[in-house]
């Protein structure tokens, strides 16, 4: 099945934000067995939009727009659509419903104009939107499949996720099951030299890399009639790459790092707290994410200033003095200091150079050091990431879960 | 004039990449008067980007093409062009001498398969590419404008950026310039309802509204010959819009909350602390990634235990066991405390409920106390966000610093 992807917004024609949406998309289809002819992007300009979705219908057998849902006259897609195809609009009660509740959780009066997110195209079914008002709507007309999501990508994600990839499989005379394999502390290039033949000479299933955020996933993808069959090949193929990455595996499908770590610490009933300074609490925010992290995450502290290193965390005047606030002993300090004043398990602490400014010579921007204080005593690490300053805050976070994590699973930190 | 950009790449397709190539040219464009009305990506698939191309050549002016100009198989962008423009191939003997002279500078030899790339459509003239060996194309067909850019943005931007422009301004009859106003604490149908027929019956300049992560963007555009004239019209719809949302408008263009909040406390040589719970450091994070935060923020505390809330920022356990760590009273305690320890000027506390579990009827999952303790005394705030718990903590830092940004403006806290 062959598929044209419509972005509907202005704010894409001028530029002003990237489309990441078509990206996303893109990217999941071919596991559904459905192929990608064409990305367009488009104003909010009814006509346009109109000649767009029409041509997109003649050539394609699934048309999926993203954008456009909101509330404003701005907001055309689902007119665009029905003008397209030529079918009147229709009042959908249950989304009129849902929005109202959603105002009314807000203690807001729902403005008037809201009421247009209800409407569908006739012959269209709204999809529940979970994380915004804007319901989506999905139909078929002609063989043809029309969806219409949000543009936001945490409203369109989630749908297209959990609403649309369901409808869809069903429509495929195949299944593609695919599974995902998190890895972290080895870059994409050395994974590709490990992995070898793997990639190179497997097609079903397919094993193939993609680099994010400082982590690289591989993805594994069969393709079969027989969805026991399918699992049974990728369960081959991920034994052979487990027994070549091992513990640079961190996880699987869902999982992430910080949702590891934080299995880790309740199965093993242990607390943890952070010191950090050039993190500036992302770090504590990253585990925080997770639901129930308080059942492990006791405290932590952001101490950016030497005065806070001091006071709260009780690092010595006179470390900071000699070593700077930018050391292994500050940071061993700060991970013991964090420990004590939390009262847990593990203390783990960051100090470093987020730039733009603040580096020299012999302790550039990007440099940080990590400290880990266990009951057994304090270690500390140091490691230079590059980029722009939220760069450098992300991948140094990343760096202190994943440290979290071989020290909780006895590893060797790397 | 009416541009099109077709990006060619069947990797595009894939989602192996972002077309970040559109967005580049589409934010430069209306600076030189030049719309642009569609974004196409087609794979490299000669038959369909002919289509592609006829189409945009149809109804467009001006259609430029990124990508597809390597030396392999693949590389079917100039194809694609002289067959759709109905020409033939030439050979561009300089451009065959430039890329022979860059192969030399590598010290190896020239594969025969990059002669191809100094061929260009018969009527358009190379375009020399500084930054590797394919050359782009520029050419006029019928009164449109063909133009042929390299894909790896290294080559693409500076090619564009020193050939291109100067091209298309010789071309342009009237210059666009856009200013956009970011708006907090009003959503974006309110706004609609407050702008009314500045929104509707403006044509030059328009005004169009965007909702983004809980803030509202307004984009004023304006369209002339006079750059001059251009300024005038959008600082005069600037100023009917600025009396009428007021501090509700809290920057411009590039000034982010984070941004603004960072230089009203620099400029008044203010200091601050953050004590959070549900944001679990959120707030500290989003406040730190302004380089030279430091000058004002000098410590945050994550007191994400009880423990932590009485023994590092000295709220009365009393208060915890009557109130509840979720409560006005805590908020209130915990700003006082983060202050006092953290000897600023300022001190802010949240505490809530970021889910999804932890709700009851009397407090609901989304339930946020904030508290702000100045040198004048403490205040507290209640709000109730909604969506998943990545969305509440996002929407709950949001406010806190919208409420740090209205207090130090010495305005209403809504």
């Amino acid at each position: 099945m062959k598929c044209e992807i419509i972005a509907v917004g202005t704010e894409l024609l001028l530029g002003d934000i990237v489309n990441t949406n078509a990206q996303y998309i893109s990217q999941r289809l071919p596991d559904l067995g459905i192929d990608v002819y064409y990305q367009v992007v488009v104003g909010d300009n009814l006509g346009r939009l109109i000649e767009t979705i029409k041509l997109a219908g003649s050539r394609s057998d699934i048309i999926i727009t993203t954008g456009g849902l909101g509330p404003t006259d701005d907001d055309i897609t689902k007119l665009g659509l029905s003008k397209a195809l030529g079918v009147e609009m229709r009042l959908d009660k249950p989304s009129l419903e849902r929005i109202r509740e959603q105002f009314k959780r807000y203690k807001t009066a729902m403005p008037i104009i809201n009421e247009r997110q209800a409407y569908v195209p006739d012959g269209s079914k709204a999809i529940e939107n979970d994380n915004g008002t804007a319901p989506g709507t999905i139909g078929e007309y002609d063989n043809k499949i029309y969806i219409a999501l949000p543009g936001p990508p945490k409203e369109m994600i989630p749908m297209f996720e959990e609403k649309v990839v369901p409808f869809l499989k069903n429509k495929s005379d195949h299944i593609i099951k695919s599974h995902t394999l998190k890895v972290i502390g080895i870059g994409e290039p050395a994974i590709q030299e490990c992995l070898g033949k793997i990639i190179t000479e497997q097609t079903n299933p397919t094993v193939a890399l993609y680099a994010k955020d400082g982590e690289v996933q591989i993805r594994i993808t069969a393709k079969t009639q027989d969805p026991y069959l399918a699992d049974k090949k990728i369960e081959d193929i991920e034994s052979r790459i487990r027994n070549i990455l091992g513990a640079d595996i961190y996880g699987r499908d869902e999982d992430t790092l910080e949702s590891m770590v934080n299995q880790l610490l309740r199965e093993r009933k242990k607390t943890i707290a952070f010191a950090e300074s050039c993190t500036g609490g992302l770090i504590s925010s990253r585990f925080t994410d997770i639901p129930d992290s308080s059942v492990s995450f006791l405290n932590g502290v952001v101490s950016y200033s030497n005065e806070a290193k001091i006071n709260m965390l009780g690092v010595n005047r006179e470390t900071i003095n000699k070593y700077g606030a930018v050391s292994m002993e500050t940071a061993m300090e700060m991970a013991s200091g964090i420990k004590k004043i939390s009262n847990t398990d593990i203390g783990m602490s960051i100090t470093g150079i987020a730039g733009p400014a603040g580096g020299s010579e012999t302790k550039p921007v990007g440099l940080c050091f990590i400290g880990i204080a266990l009951d057994s005593g304090v270690e500390s690490y140091s490691y230079i990431f590059s980029g722009n300053r939220l760069k450098i805050k992300w991948q140094a976070s990343t760096k202190v879960l994943d440290i979290l994590r071989r020290a909780i699973l006895g590893l060797d930190i790397k």
